[in-house]
C-alpha cells in the first residue's frame, strides 16, 4: 500500500474541481494547473496549490505532460488524476508517470493501449464470448474487399475509423450501390482525422440504445460493475442527458451485460474505474462497442444510484487497496439523471455562445446536485470544451428524476449566454422520453432548430403577454397587501423568467 | 382521494422554500405568504402567487390564521401546509382550515391536542405499554406530595412544566435538600412562561441520548417508521446537529423503538409525517418523551438514507392516497447530518448577530444539500429564528459524512455576520463526536466560550501569519508561472480563509 499524500489534478473546470473535492475529503493535498485562461477557475482556488502551465490553448498547457512531470517533481506530487479528456486516455503519459516514480491514478498504459485502439481491443476480448457487431474482425482499406463483407453482413451497413472516436470518420451506407463511394470518403476523411486510413465495417444496428457500464477494479484481481448508464439522448455522437437506471433493461440483462462488462476489464486487466459500453439494438441484442479507460463525464449518476465516490475509489485502487465490497453488495437505490449544460444556442444550430455569466445562480433543494466550475462573473473561456455545468438529480423512481430535473431548470438562473437548458426541457417533457421508448436517434427524429420557438401563434401570445407582464413588474418585491391580503403579482425574477420560458 | 391543486405555505425561510419546491415537482399551484419584512425572501420569489399577511411581528403576521384562511378563500387555495413553528401544531388553527373546507396537510386537531399536553399524551400510550421515563403520572403541583413521589423515583430526578418546551420550566434536582426550593421556582417558572404551574417529577436519566423516531401514517390506518434521528447534540436544549442513523442503536434496538413510535402514532390515529422523541440512558434503555406533530427541522436527514421526500408523502396522505409501501420495503441506505448554521456568535456566548450576508457562496458537489431561505446581499430580519441555513451531508458511511460536512463547511462563505459554522468544525471534529461515544451533555461538557479562539500562541502566530499572506494577495488570480511552472502561492479567496479559521 502506498498513502497518496499529495495529489496532482491534470485537468481543468467542473472535473477538476470534483477530484479536489474528493481528494480533500480523504485529506490528501491537492495541486491543481492552470492554463493562462483559467487564472480565475474555481479549480485554481480550491486547490492547495495551483501552478501556470502554459498559455490558453490545450496543447500549450493541459497536454504538456512534461511540464506537468516538473511541476510534480518541485512540488513533491506523488500522485497525478487525469479527470476525463486531454491527457486521460494517453498510455505514453501514464508510462510516464509510472517511469518518474509516480502513481497514475488510472489503469495501467498496457490497458489503455489494448483498449484504446479498437482492433486490439476486439482481439483482447475474443476469448471471453463478447458480442460483437457484425462485420469485420480487422481493420480494412481494400475497398473490393470490404464490399464482399458488406454483403456478408447485410445492410445498412455502418463504415468507422479504427482510430476514431466521438463520430468522426463513420458513415451509414444503405445499400450496395452507394458502398464504394462512401467508403471511399470515409477512408480519406479517417486519414485525414486521425492519419489512419484503416476502417471497421459492421452491421448498422437498428433502433440502438447507447447502454454503458461502469467497471471498476482493484490490483488484487477483483472486478465489479456498477450497473448501467443510459446515454442513448445523444446530439452528433456527444451525450447530452444520461441515466441510470435503464428504463429497458431487465434485472437479466442487466446482469448479463454486467458480467460482458466484468469480462471486457478483465481482457486486459483493468484497474481502477472504466466504462463498457454497448449497443443495444430493438430486440435487447446487446454489443460490445469499445472501452472507455478513464473516469466518464457521466459518472455522476452511477455515484447517485449506489451511493459510492468514484473518485474515490479510483484513488483507493491507485494506493493499491483492495474493493471493499463485492458485486453481490452492490445495489441500485433510486434513479438519476445528468443534463450537460452548454454554453450554447439550441436555436441557433448550437453554435456555442461564448461570455460572461452576468447571472449564475445554481439550483438547490432535495434531489439536485451540481457539478460545475464557474461562479456568477466569469468567462466562459473559448479555447476548451463549452460544458457549464452538470446538473444532476436523483430521486426514488425516474418521474421524481424528472419532476426534480425539471424544477431544477426551472431554478438554474443564468444570463449573459445561451445555454442548453430550455432544451433540455424540451428533451425532458417529450413524451418519447418520458415514456422510455426511445432511441440514439431522438434528437434527429423529434428536434429541429425551431423547435423551441414558440409553435402555435395563440401559445406565442400568451407567452409575450406573460413576458410583457412580468417586464412591467420590474421591481423583484410582489407588492405588499392591504390588511386581508392583496395578492402580489407575478414578479419578475429568473425563476419566473425561466418558468415562462422567455429568457 | 381529494386532489390539491393549490397549497398556500403558512410559514416563511427555507422551510416554505423546501415545501414549495415540492409541491412545484407535483405539479401544485403554491401561495406563499409573508410579513413587511420577507418582501425580498426568497420563498415569496418562488412561489406563484404571494400575499403580504401583515407586519414583522409574527403575531401580526404568520400567526394570523384568519388571514391566511382569507388569502385561501380569496385565491382558491384548497390546502395549507404549515411548516414547522408558527401554526403547525396549533389544533385551533387546524380545526379552523378543517372547517373552512380546506385541507390541512398535518394530522388531525385531535391527535396535536392529544399529544400537545404531556399529560394527555402519556394516558394515551398507556394501552400500548410504551416506556415512559418513572415519575409522576400526572402532572402535580402539591410540592409535599411531589416530595414523596421523588423519593420513590429516586434522586437525582428532573422537575419539567406540564405545558413547557424547548427546556423552559426544566430543573435538575440533585437531592432531597433541594427539593423544596427547586420545585417552587419551577412552578413559578412554568406560570410565567405558560400560565399553567403543573409540572412532572421524572427521574433523572443518565448519559442521555436524544433519539427521535419519524413515523408516517396514512387516512387508511397504515403507519410505518422512518427509522431514527440522533439529535443528542444540543444546545440549550436547541439541536445543533442531527444525524442519521444513530451510531448506537442496533438492528433490535432500532426495531424496539420504532415499532413503539408507530404505536404511539396509533395511539393518537396519527396521519402524515410525526416525530416519536425518546431519551435513551447509558444502559440502552429508552422512554417515551413526547410526540411531535408536524414536520422536523431536521427531516433531511431522513430523507437522505430513506430516499423518500417527506413533504410529497404528506402531500400524498392529505390527498387521502394511501402510503405506496409498507415497513419491510423501508431501509436504511448510507448515513446523513444536518448541522444548523446560525447567525450567532459562538465565541459571544452565541448572540444572534443580524446583519446583511455581503458574501453568501453555498457549498457544492457531492453529498452536498444545503436547505435555505438566503442569497447574497439579503438581510437576516430580525424577527425570526436566527438559522441561515441547514447544511445537510450524506455518504456511504458515518465517516465520509464527517469528511464532507467538514469539506462543506471550508467552502461555505458567508461574511458580514458572524455564523455557528465554526462551532460545527468544532465539534465534528471533535473525538467524542468521531467516536459516537457522546450524549446530551457534549456541549456542555466540552465546549466553553474560549473554545474557538486560537488555542496556543504558536498555533495562533501562524494562523495570523497565514492570514496576513492571504490579505497581500489581494488579486484572487495565482501568479502565472514561467516555463517551467512557478507555483501560485496561497491567495485570498473565501474558501482559503475559510480554512485558515481567520474569518
Amino acid at each position: 500500500m502506498k498513502k497518496i499524500s499529495k495529489l496532482l489534478v491534470a485537468n481543468r473546470g467542473e472535473i477538476a474541481l470534483r477530484v479536489l473535492r474528493s481528494a480533500k475529503e480523504m485529506g490528501i493535498a491537492t495541486v491543481a494547473i492552470y492554463s493562462e485562461a483559467d487564472r480565475n477557475a474555481l479549480h485554481v482556488r480550491y486547490a492547495d496549490e495551483a501552478v501556470c502551465v502554459g498559455p490558453p490553448a490545450s496543447k500549450d498547457s493541459y497536454l504538456r505532460g512534461d511540464k506537468i512531470l516538473e511541476v510534480c517533481k518541485e512540488l513533491g506530487v506523488d500522485a497525478i488524476h487525469p479527470g476525463y479528456g486531454f491527457l486521460s486516455e494517453n498510455a505514453g503519459f501514464a508510462r510516464a508517470v509510472r517511469e518518474a516514480g509516480l502513481i497514475f491514478v488510472g489503469p495501467s498504459p498496457e490497458a489503455m493501449e489494448i483498449m484504446g485502439d479498437k482492433l486490439s481491443a476486439k482481439q483482447a476480448v475474443k476469448a471471453y464470448n463478447i458480442p460483437l457487431v457484425p462485420g469485420t474482425d480487422e481493420a480494412i482499406s481494400d475497398v473490393a474487399a470490404a464490399k464482399v463483407i458488406a454483403h456478408e453482413v447485410g445492410f445498412p451497413i455502418l463504415i468507422k475509423a479504427s482510430a476514431g472516436g466521438g463520430g468522426k470518420g463513420m458513415r451509414i451506407v444503405n445499400n450496395a450501390d452507394e458502398f464504394e463511394e462512401q467508403m471511399q470518403l470515409a477512408i480519406n476523411e479517417a486519414v485525414s482525422a486521425f492519419g489512419d486510413g484503416a476502417v471497421f465495417i459492421e452491421k448498422f444496428v437498428t433502433g440502438p440504445r447507447h447502454i454503458e457500464i461502469q467497471v471498476l477494479g482493484d490490483e488484487h484481481g477483483n472486478i465489479v460493475h456498477l450497473f448501467e448508464r443510459e446515454c442513448s439522448i445523444q446530439r452528433r455522437h456527444q451525450k447530452v442527458i444520461e441515466e441510470a437506471p435503464s428504463s429497458v433493461l431487465t434485472p437479466e440483462l442487466r446482469a448479463q451485460m454486467g458480467q460482458c462488462a466484468v469480462d471486457v476489464a478483465r481482457a486486459c486487466d483493468y484497474t481502477g474505474a472504466g466504462t463498457v459500453e454497448f449497443l443495444l439494438d430493438d430486440k435487447h441484442n446487446f454489443y460490445f462497442l469499445e472501452m472507455n479507460t478513464r473516469l466518464q463525464v457521466e459518472h455522476p449518476v452511477t455515484e447517485q444510484i449506489t451511493g459510492l465516490d468514484l473518485v474515490k475509489e479510483q484513488i483507493k485502487v491507485a494506493q493499491g487497496e483492495p474493493l471493499a465490497f463485492s458485486q453481490a453488495d452492490l445495489t441500485i437505490t433510486g434513479h438519476a439523471l445528468e443534463l450537460r449544460v452548454y454554453a450554447e444556442d439550441p436555436q441557433n444550430n448550437f453554435l456555442p455562445d461564448i461570455g460572461t455569466l452576468t447571472t449564475y445562480v445554481r439550483p438547490q433543494g432535495p434531489g439536485v446536485r451540481v457539478d460545475d466550475g464557474f461562479e456568477q462573473g466569469m468567462d466562459i473561456p473559448i479555447y476548451y470544451d463549452p460544458m457549464i455545468a452538470k446538473l444532476v438529480t436523483f430521486g426514488a423512481d425516474r418521474a421524481e428524476a424528472i419532476a426534480r430535473m425539471l424544477r431544477a431548470i426551472e431554478e438554474y438562473q443564468i444570463t449573459g449566454i445561451e445555454t442548453t437548458l430550455g432544451f433540455g426541457r424540451y428533451v425532458l417533457t417529450h413524451p418519447a422520453f418520458v415514456s422510455g421508448n426511445f432511441d440514439t436517434n431522438f434528437i434527429r427524429d423529434h428536434f429541429t432548430p425551431t423547435t423551441l420557438a414558440p409553435a402555435a401563434p395563440d401559445e406565442a401570445t400568451a407567452k409575450i403577454a406573460a413576458a410583457l407582464g412580468a417586464m412591467l413588474l420590474s421591481d423583484k418585491k410582489p407588492k405588499a397587501a392591504a390588511a386581508t391580503g392583496e395578492t402580489g403579482g407575478t414578479d419578475a425574477s429568473g425563476w419566473r423568467r425561466n418558468r415562462l420560458g422567455v429568457r
